[in-house]
């Protein structure tokens, strides 16, 4: 079969690798029939080793149990199912109280010599406590939606729900990549009056202001912080959605926030240090967030895909066969597109 | 009238000064029965330019009320009342949910040539929105206790509630000076199930286990971290007070939280950047806190000291007169004593 790997900096390739098998009693194999490419997947894609050995790749999939092992109960072979981006038993403390992240027996998708989600099929470990049930069928038209929440839609969400937006308050989300956009449907989700989207591609700002971004503020760094005071009476706004991860976007989330007020961060961090001191102290700004409980949220998020209520899979511009997922990666990186399906 | 100045690193001295009138028609003149000195006084005794003018001290005092302006109407003259340590109008968009330290109309104590609350009288701006009358008379034992209302008492609260201290969890309090000793009995207040005092002043820790913490460790940095770790079978509190401010306390809380934990942090920060990127992100850590809104805390707590529940009053170790004002900002400044009460 299929497996999408990566061997270094712009070098991915699809390439056979031998069928994954049960590991465990509670690994599940799933055919995949659809995945996508993560804007996490593309850090190592720009910058990163060259390996002896490809990487495999990917974990955002939606696609059809084949077999399961002897202690998976919930899960069955048949079953259409979506894979939050981190398998978890679903039993731990963590677990219980969706702090799946956390998970004290978690597992990641695809190893060495084994694949990931962009492949004709993965292991999943802890099927039971990972794998959701779709009700809908494989050729849905609302599987691109479903998929996202894998990651993306999850992710946007725990961002607004760890800035703690709240009805008819304002929110700043910085950023309009995917988490971004998808970050913007969570917080109109949640009933924000007010959503200013910081973005500068006018495609995606555009799909934001679809999605419920009521004002869009191009400009960056202190000209964009002065924009966004300029638009709140001066104030800045109560909740700050930090969906990029630099330091420049930190800075912005810290130069926009009211006080008192919160920043739910789930851009991946690529710094190490925050400006975080006396300042901040005396405005009572508070900073939460991190990467996703994904699993924790998609039966809360899924009824309204499902309703059309919303409709995150609209992040896709690009759909690509899984022969074609380097094409897929360099779209991405190039900025050319902004999210790409990958079609086994 | 007498009030207490400072002129430089160490030289502090109490000195004749205007008596204090009503500037403004929501101002209240107080007339100070008891003060005491903050560790945020400190800062400016040990650290600051050499002054020419003398710069008026304190901020946590209370007294009987002198004087009112013509808009004063909650306050009267003869009420025996506490001030908290900012002076917040009560009626603007900030102070209505509580957030009074960024109160529209914020004013502080003490300004050149116009008496702090270490003195014989004061004038308090924002009269009604700051001032709390007490129910006790100036000579009650409970006075001292009721003091600790103006700052240190409410900053131990405030730091145990945004740490979202849980019944029944476990809490890890950094310091062991008044305000971390006032965050043992407000983490007890709220119902830890454990509370680990982390401080190396044996005096001290023993206060903390009288106020409630079920554990003392005097480690400091990676060995106070890993044997907070080693108490908390590895994972850590749920809940962080940061009572301290420096780099060390605040990577010790980041060291000592566990995922998906909170810290609140009421230390005044010494440092500018905290080191909070990808690994606190991975873990869904939260920072929050900042300076204390007492004002909102103080009708909360209050019936707590009445009752005799909390006796937040014994984190003073030495009282005394305003003329020796001097000697207890030297007894604080060389941890010889804790807390120092000003008697006018």
């Amino acid at each position: 079969m299929k497996a999408t790997v990566l061997y270094g900096p712009g070098d991915v390739r699809v390439e056979e690798m031998a069928e994954p098998t049960i590991q465990s009693a509670t690994d599940a194999i799933v055919k995949v029939t659809l995945a996508c490419i993560c804007g996490s997947d593309l850090w190592d894609y720009i910058e990163s080793p060259k390996r002896e050995i490809g990487r495999p790749r990917g974990h955002e999939f939606v696609g059809l149990v084949e077999t399961v092992g002897s202690e998976v109960n919930r899960i069955q072979v048949g079953d259409f199912v979506v894979a939050p981006f981190v398998a978890s038993c679903g039993e731990c403390d963590f677990c219980k109280k969706g702090q799946v992240t956390s998970c004290r027996k978690i597992a990641f998708f695809g190893h060495e010599g084994e694949p990931g989600g962009q492949s004709e099929a993965v292991r999943v470990p802890n099927a039971d406590g990972t794998l959701v049930k779709l009700p809908v069928a494989p050729d849905s038209e609302l599987v691109p939606s479903l998929l996202t929440l894998s990651d993306v839609m999850c992710t946007g969400h725990h961002a607004a729900l760890t800035a703690k937006v709240k009805p008819g308050e304002t929110t700043v989300v910085i950023g309009d990549g995917a988490v971004g956009l998808c970050a913007v449907i969570a917080a109109k989700r949640l009933g924000a009056g007010r959503i200013i989207l910081m973005g500068r591609h006018e495609d995606r700002t555009n799909l934001g202001i679809e999605f419920g971004a009521t004002d869009v503020v191009s400009e960056r760094d202190e000209e964009g912080i002065a924009k966004v005071r300029e638009l709140t009476g001066g104030d800045g706004a109560e909740s700050v959605l930090e969906c990029v991860g630099t330091t420049s976007s930190m800075k912005m989330a810290l130069g926009v926030v009211k006080d008192y007020g919160t920043i739910g961060r789930v851009g991946a961090a690529q710094y190490e240090e925050i400006p975080f001191g006396f300042g901040p102290l005396m405005k009572n700004i508070s900073i939460s967030g991190g990467v996703a409980p994904a699993r924790a949220y998609i039966e809360e998020l899924m009824p309204d895909i499902l309703s059309g209520q919303i409709n995150p899979g609209k992040v896709f511009d690009l759909s690509v066969s899984l022969e074609d997922a380097p094409k897929g990666y360099e779209a991405m990186a190039s900025r050319k597109n902004l999210k790409v399906l990958v079609r086994p």
